[in-house]
Order: structure tokens, then sequence, then C-alpha cells
């Protein structure tokens, strides 16, 4: 099985083109707008005026800004992911894996200003729908299927992604606006529980996989986990 | 137990107000606004206009637009599952009729350019987060919960529908833009399921009561499955 990137997900014959030094450019450019302001409040200009190249080109590289933001969503979830997956946690199975993973990014978006503003406007301000959730992403949900031998057509896989997504999104900003209402570990055990059922694993199967999950979180990164649920 | 109804939901303050007859032609007026353009499109003053009122008493009563909006999505909501209750379908589960019911109310939508167009206009430029469900829709929760013995309190309850509810409107824009990757019925499948689910139904439970959906539908309902899937 083959999962999606995020960057082939609408525009493949544009994506041989993104390596481009101007493409580039434009996403760094927009990168730093992002961390510095609102997403309502960056402008295509301005961003184009950052990365010295007409204002034109941006929307030739990427259909809309909902698209470059979701770009610089992933390339940042991407970097979380990368530094979590230096901690030791290669012995747990992948279901349990991917639970740490997506536990330790929220927690390292709300530590980190820049990051907060912009995962949180983004939540509020899109649809969420073209959200890319990473390569590292993609090898754990594989890792997963294989795990459990679930048999997911790539088509239903990218299907209950974007279930998921939108379940993410919507609790994460109840949880954003409503804090002592719902804590963050039952956001996510109510979004990684519904992935890992709607991929095909038997309850025993998801309890177990959340349950290990949660005891290398308290046992190695307690002090975040209290200071933040 | 008791499940919050939609308009009790962020101010309680002022409900007791919304049935005086300012608010009631707010309501009527945005109504018609909604029916006859895009979300994006209304606005205040001439919702304001319409109703014969000025335009600051809008947010007095309605916080928001999109609360507004929220207040005639589930007004629109209730009347179709009003319509739906009339079919006969006591004799089975409320399990199953909740399924059957979300079915309808969203073949009956596509049936009207105009609520069509309302609903998914809303779908794209909203969070989503505060539509109400309707008192119908609460009855039909409160009743699987009776059938299934499913101890759930009013605030796990008014999660689960707000983390239902996101990835809802995810599935229901997907198919929308790409009619012909995901039917109907899987989009049906996969947002009943994961409620049913996280209310605590055993997979044996949700199999019966969306399969004995499925049955009545495709028995009485024929014509309007296959027209729309």
């Amino acid at each position: 099985m083959r999962f999606k990137k995020c960057a082939e997900a609408d525009s493949a014959k544009k994506n041989s083109d993104l390596n481009c030094a101007s493409a580039q450019a434009i996403l760094a450019a927009a990168r730093e707008c992002f961390m510095e302001k609102e997403y309502t409040k960056v402008t295509f200009r301005e961003i184009a005026k950052r990365a010295q190249v007409t204002s034109g080109l941006i929307p030739y590289y990427f259909s809309s800004k909902e698209k470059l933001a979701s770009m610089v969503y992933t390339q940042l979830m991407d970097e979380l992911a990368l530094k979590i997956s230096q901690v030791d946690i290669k012995h747990l199975s992948c279901a349990s894996q991917l639970y740490i993973t997506v536990y330790l990014q929220w927690i390292f978006i709300d530590e980190v200003p820049e990051y907060a503003r912009f995962y949180y406007s983004l939540c509020e301000n899109t649809s969420g729908q073209y959200w890319g959730n990473g390569e590292i992403w993609g090898n754990l949900v594989e890792g997963f299927c294989k795990e459990y031998r679930l048999e997911v057509s790539e088509r239903d896989s990218e299907l209950f992604q974007i279930a998921n997504r939108g379940e993410t999104r919507d609790l994460i900003l109840q949880r954003y606006y409503r804090r002592r209402y719902i804590s963050r570990e039952e956001v996510m055990d109510i979004i990684i529980s519904n992935l890992f059922y709607n991929f095909g694993m038997s309850d025993p199967q998801i309890y177990q996989a959340i349950q290990s999950g949660k005891e290398f979180l308290h046992a190695n990164f307690s002090d975040k986990i209290e200071k933040n649920d």
C-alpha cells in the first residue's frame, strides 16, 4: 500500500516544479509571514515581496493561501515528528508511536507561541480539508496497517484521514476555547481511537495501542503532560 | 440524561428573549436571505432591513452571523426530521431511526437547490462548530443510549457530537467536490458508525443498527437512494 503525500494531493502537474528556487523561496517567505501574524492577515503581496518574486507567481505554484498554509503546516508537523522520532519509541508498535507522535506534536506546538498562533488560526479559518499529514505520519499509518494486517485501500485510507482531520479540528478548537471543559488526553483518545476503528482495528487492539502510548508518555514526558493537561 | 438543545448552547441569558417578535422576525428574515444567496454574501444590514429592525439589534440577539445561520440550519433540519418522522419508522430501533433520519435529511437537502446552496456554503465557510442538531436529533440520541444502556454523561455526549460534526462536514465537502470518489452511503457509514462507537456501542450492535437502517431505506426509498448515490 502506498499513501499519498500532502504535496501530491491535488496538483501532480505542478509538483515537479515545487523544488525550483522560486517555489522554495515563496514557501520559506510564507512560513515567515504565517509565523508573524494571524492566518487571515497574511497576503500574497506580502509573501511575494519577501520572497522577491512577482505576486502572480504564487498562485502559479500554490493554488490558494490555504494550500500554501497547508504546506507550511505539513513542513512544521514533519519537523516536529522528526524531533519526536529521535526519542526512543521504535520498540513500541507503530500504532502506539502514532499516538505518542500526535500527542507530542500538539504539546510542542503549544510551547512555541508562533506555532500555536499559526496552528489555531489555521484551524479556525480554513476548512482544514487540505492539511497534509506529512511523510512520517504516512509511514506510521502504513506501519500499523501492516502490524494488524488491516486491508485498507489507498482510497479508504485517504477518506478515513479526512474524517479524522475534521473531528480533530473541531475538538481542538473546542479545547482551545473551553480549556477546562475537555482535557488534551480526552481529545487524543477520541480522535486516535476513531482513526484506528475506521481502519478496522478491534476494540482490544485499540485499547492496547493507546494504553502503551499513554504509559510511555507518563513515564517519559510526565512534566509536559501534566503541565499541559 | 438530558441533552442540550442548540439554542441553549452558548447564550442561556438571551434565550428567553428569542421568542420575542423582533428575534423571530430576524430569524425569519435571515432564513429568507440565506435561501437566496451564498452564506458569505448575506449581511446583517440586509437581514435587518428585511426584518424591519435596526441592524444593531441582530448581534444583541444572535452573537454572530454564524450563530444566526446555525439557528436557521437547526430549524431546517428539524423540519426535515419532522417530515421524516411521519414516515413509519417507529418500529425500528432509535439507532436505526437515527441512521435513516440523517440519510434522508441529506437527500432532501440536495433535492431543493436553495437548501443545498445554504447547506454546502455553510459547511464550507464556517467552522461548523456551532451547528445545532435540533430536538429530534437529541431525542434519537437519548433513545439509542437507553436502548443499549449506554452510560454517557451529558458532557461526553456533547463532545462526541462535536467530533462527529467535524468529520461529517469534511466528508460531505469531500463528496460535494469529488462526487464520484465517495458515495453517500460510504459517508453515512463512516460518520454514523463512529458516532455509535464513541457512545460505546459494540461492533455487532453498530453493524445491526446500520444494517436495519439500510434495509428500510432500500425497501422504501430505493428510488431516492439510487438516484442520489
